[in-house]
């Protein structure tokens, strides 16, 4: 059947399907809808890509992104003379800053590692940025917050980065972890109930 | 928050999220896939993109996807001779006509509208590209097979191109409805099991 594609349909579905939690199918959807409904989208939407590799850097400071196109290599989060230089929230993925700006309750700066270790993934220490980070934590961080995901790479990656920035005397401390929000206590796991237990804290 | 994000990640957002069936939050997860982990794959499907408008045309007899960048202006399925002319297969999209090719079922041609008539999305019978299909079923066509889904614009589609085709002298047939193979009777919808009695055939 494939053989009665074109092979530039084939190739943008082969590549749309290289996108995270793309398969098969949705590529060709999305590669057909291009075709058949909208080519000035495939035409924007080209340029775009094309565009983002050159007009998004990654933010030297902090690991954020950085606008290029207005020559700045340092990101608007970093750039910002309201936020507080004293604390410094790590965070594994950029998806994550976004969480806690979305939330408002961060008023720090971030770092972004961009991954996690990872003995499957063979994600060792050395892939880490841990010299730009302990740099970054000299320049005047008094606490890290170290808000990896309360999984099993997050909690070794936050482990390991306490390990690390020990020597710097800033105070480096955890995401509370507990039942969310709205959540339903009959339904959450052991391990979420025990930990909101754990870290039971005074009525005032 | 999204203040903070550079341009040019904003608008690949944007255009990702006009992609069926995304979301601006999958569409966020595709862009900073892109950003964060596989640059190459932002370039590569830029390009492709570009190219896709370019390289892949849609086949002037049948309406399904012929590869400019071998010249032809016809599609594989056209151009193939060992199909049988007399036979045409009408779908609504191109993806049916690939749904058919996997099933290996289909030994005629085809014909894809592209659309289906909807009063309430305004595609009127002016809209659906009738004198090309008169013109293709005039050229040997002995049966015409309405493969249009079995929806409601689907069924209305089906009978007016029942109506129109009546001239022409082919047989005009329509896909048999019923219980799909390995579909399970209780939970079948009421119309379903009504179609499929309806429908009901000899043991043979």
């Amino acid at each position: 059947m494939s053989g009665a594609l074109p092979s530039g349909l084939r190739r943008a579905i082969e590549l749309f399907s290289r996108l995270p939690g793309v398969g098969d199918k949705t590529a060709a959807r999305f590669a057909m809808h291009l075709l058949s409904g909208d080519r000035a989208l495939a035409r924007a939407l080209g340029e775009a890509l094309l565009d983002l590799d050159a007009a998004v850097v990654t933010c030297e400071r902090c690991g954020y992104f950085a606008d290029a196109s207005e020559g700045r290599a340092t990101c608007a989060i970093c750039a910002d003379p309201r936020r507080d230089d004293r604390v410094l929230c790590v965070v594994a993925r950029v998806q994550d800053l976004l969480g806690f700006e979305r939330s408002g309750a961060m008023r720090g700066r971030y770092f972004v590692l961009h991954k996690l270790l990872s003995p499957l993934d063979g994600v060792s220490p050395a892939d880490l940025p841990m010299q730009a980070l302990v740099a970054r934590v000299a320049d005047g961080v008094e606490e890290v917050i170290v808000a990896t995901p309360p999984t099993v790479d997050g909690e070794a990656t936050a482990l390991y980065l306490a390990r690390e920035l020990r020597p710097s005397g800033a105070r480096v401390t955890r995401l509370a972890s507990g039942v969310p929000h709205g959540g339903d206590l009959e339904f959450a796991d052991q391990i979420t109930l025990g930990r909101a237990l754990e870290g039971r804290r005074a009525i005032e």
